[in-house]
């Protein structure tokens, strides 16, 4: 027996879950969890299905693409363990959030590697017996650096690559290699204060509450579509430092967040939007 | 074109999704939303189902318990407006609530009718045009005080009660008559601070939140399924009186909550849980 | 016996504390509660005293103004109820909020008026037996109609504007005869989605929270010193009205606690920013 | 120059914060922050005052002493690093926390050591360089074992104990020695589900939200003075264990707020309760 999950997106149409449900049944295949979502604006349809048997991958997508209209994405993927390389800069936190939860069996996710342009942060990753490589992007131009990093990366094979705090803006071909398998976390709201010292800017002008979002990375840097977003209250007793303190645990916890939801399969991303099943 | 939301409820097995689904499909109706639930521990079916189309209510129920398990469960009703009849005793927060939200169209339901065991309130309730009857309890026999109440109440016929701070223990007998019809609404957390001046319990111990329960109303008054939670922050500012007002807030917005998830038809009861498609 | 805010904001110093503390003292006022706040970056000093006694205005301020650094400002009020007037257009929920509030109790503030661009809320502010003025826009130039809007307010002398919803800009003339005395509660977060309609734009960016800001009003209509700030989870099966509806639910919540807080006199203002002793 | 914090707790009178601050003026101390709450119904006066300047200790409290009511409490404290010492039994998320945010710089505490009942913690204190003590339980009498645990902490000298899901029920002998100088995690609101299992009971009861409560020990385990508490939202398609996982994320967090509050002496306690200056 085994456990997979069955992916489905498609233009909206009658009967679709009908007839998903029907090839799952006619594979003897039972159903331990299922959503859907039809975008009535857009007429899509997605659908999210936890199947639990004895699988013939090429004949189940056979019988799904007959019966699944034009156009029709569908995956299956193992429901096990993913595989990530992390890449970092110089902060510690999220990164941090990531390898203690890991450690303690509260994210259950491999962590290939994790790659920093900074190596400050390579003694915390070695405690953790997981390797560490320092891609320094001084001196090389920006197609270089990213060489370098694929190079890294690839060795690896990660399912999906997380920028914990990786503060180097992405080319179009370097995201182009990874589609919707780069999740970042965004220091802010988004629409939101733009360049430099953001917790400056907050500060300046005296927020109530500060907030992160974590996304997965597009060509536009921080417009790619939004996983998962939370604030936190803050006050006029707050320093800028303390604003970005109290945000530096907001990104964490985000970040975390929104990779179980992504490892767990659980989001779809369709134009600049994602459709999560929690 | 008719919108009806079918809910079904029985023990699992495998190829539910895809029976319920293909009935639907033969009868030409469209699924607009779908959501299920297995409770694997019970080994329970939950589905709640938007359909829209053309109805014929006797074949589609036939249907459906020609393909259903010994001992399903199967509602087909009307997506269409619900009819409440809402009890209050003397506290006018969460009877406004809800009878702001409803004037502005943030709630969608009919008030029947209020009724008040005092009869302080009938002048907010008079203000928008709705009937208030004052049913007192004093020199009464509790079923006695129940059957005045019960004639009240089912002259209008409602789907729910709502007890908005209605601070009447009711009898067996009384609830028996609109079973997971009647939604309460309780001053704190469960388990919870019990017996009577419950802020001024929670301001003795020290809390740092306060908190609200939403419940359908069985025997056990203040322990049947949980239908929405929420709490607030308290500190050692607030004085009992102060944790009084959060509370009463809190209340408000919990109970307002409940009222549409249960006005949606998005909450299924088993055994004492629920389980709530938000 | 009675009871005043002694609101002062100065130049940090040396000794302010026990300044103003012996003073009250020296008046055999009892202080009750007392806030203060240093804003160590810019050297300003704030404090908040709550007293209790029999007061002699004129020597109080004497004796602090000769206590106090050049350039502070102190304000003596008295602690009672407020008078205010709130200005609408045609959305009932924030005003509505309001309006409940005040009659169970929960908000002490006299309305002494509700002002409407439109006429559509006076069946509901008539309902609470308060005077509203239907002061339309339509045919008139922007100095003529906020000449109408000031002459309606001015005939209350309110304390604090209430903006519920109002949708009008108001000029830099208008602003300036209510300085810091006009509040607002915008649609989002600041900053965030610009111009016509936000959720949608909110809804178009697929983001996983809403937002609301209840800020002072000044020349910069949406830019004005922030008072308190909310959001509340939205998902993908939010759609653009259901954005806006959960939305209006903060909004109505985040416009009432800065009123409160307001009210309480509770709020300094200094630059574009806010010292709030909650 | 050095920065103190001054707390003082007494009886409440007039002119309490006029004398305190005097004194702190005579002695050229600077007051960076100060924060005063008085509980009216016990007349029980609390202040909190951050200084900077050249501290002559003994004449500072002298004439504090001369200057306060019979039976007030005053203590002078550095605002230094502190140190504490960590119990621990089997599960990891609170204790990981604890030393990542050390690692990272967002908790500023000297952790001395780490003491366990069970040696499965070791591991991962090693790798943070901090040593582990493997006292167990087994074979000992309950005096026995604290015997042990009182030996290993004391030649530490902390200042606080932090109990990071310590599952031993202490002595009042032992609660004796470190009077609310120990910090407990609870896995709960309290009141709350009593006993074994407490996820498996808040499952059965069908909760939508879980909490924790982080608190002084008294001889009452789990009935000392709160200080701080959150919860967090679940719905029906959490099993005990997904509770359990949540639980465990809202507890780590809630004790390393509490612990930084703590070590910032921002928390006071009296009765069975906690002044918290935020």
């Amino acid at each position: 027996m085994e456990k997979k999950i069955l992916l489905t997106h498609c233009p909206d149409a009658k009967g679709l879950i009908a007839k998903i449900t029907n090839i799952c049944y006619k594979h003897q295949l039972n159903i331990t969890r299922n959503n859907e979502f039809v975008d009535r604006e857009n007429g899509r349809f997605f659908m999210r299905t936890e199947l639990n048997g004895i699988f013939n991958d090429e004949t189940l997508l056979a019988d799904l693409d007959d019966a699944l209209p034009q156009g029709a994405k569908r995956r299956l993927v193992n429901a096990g363990r993913k595989k990530v390389v992390i890449l970092v800069t110089k902060e510690a936190h999220a990164l941090g959030d990531i390898l203690m939860k890991c450690f303690e069996g509260a994210l259950d996710v491999e962590i290939a590697a994790v790659i920093g342009n900074y190596d400050n942060l390579g003694q915390l990753v070695g405690k953790f017996g997981i390797p560490f490589h320092h891609v320094p992007h001084q001196g090389l131009s920006r197609p270089e650096h990213e060489a370098a990093l694929t190079a890294a990366i690839d060795s690896y094979g990660p399912d999906y690559l997380v920028l914990a705090k990786f503060m180097r803006i992405l080319t179009p071909d370097f995201v182009a290699q990874y589609p919707h398998r780069i999740i970042n976390i965004h220091h802010s709201f988004l629409p939101a204060f733009i360049g430099a010292n953001p917790y400056r800017q907050a500060f300046e002008r005296g927020v109530k509450m500060i907030g992160a979002t974590a996304h997965f990375v597009t060509d536009d840097l921080d417009e790619g579509p939004i996983i998962e977003q939370d604030v936190t209250h803050v006050s006029h007793v707050y320093s800028a430092t303390d604003m970005a303190k109290a945000g530096r645990d907001v990104e964490k916890s985000v970040l975390s967040r929104a990779l179980q939801l992504v490892l767990d399969e659980k989001v779809f991303v369709y134009g600049n939007k994602t459709v999560v099943f929690k």
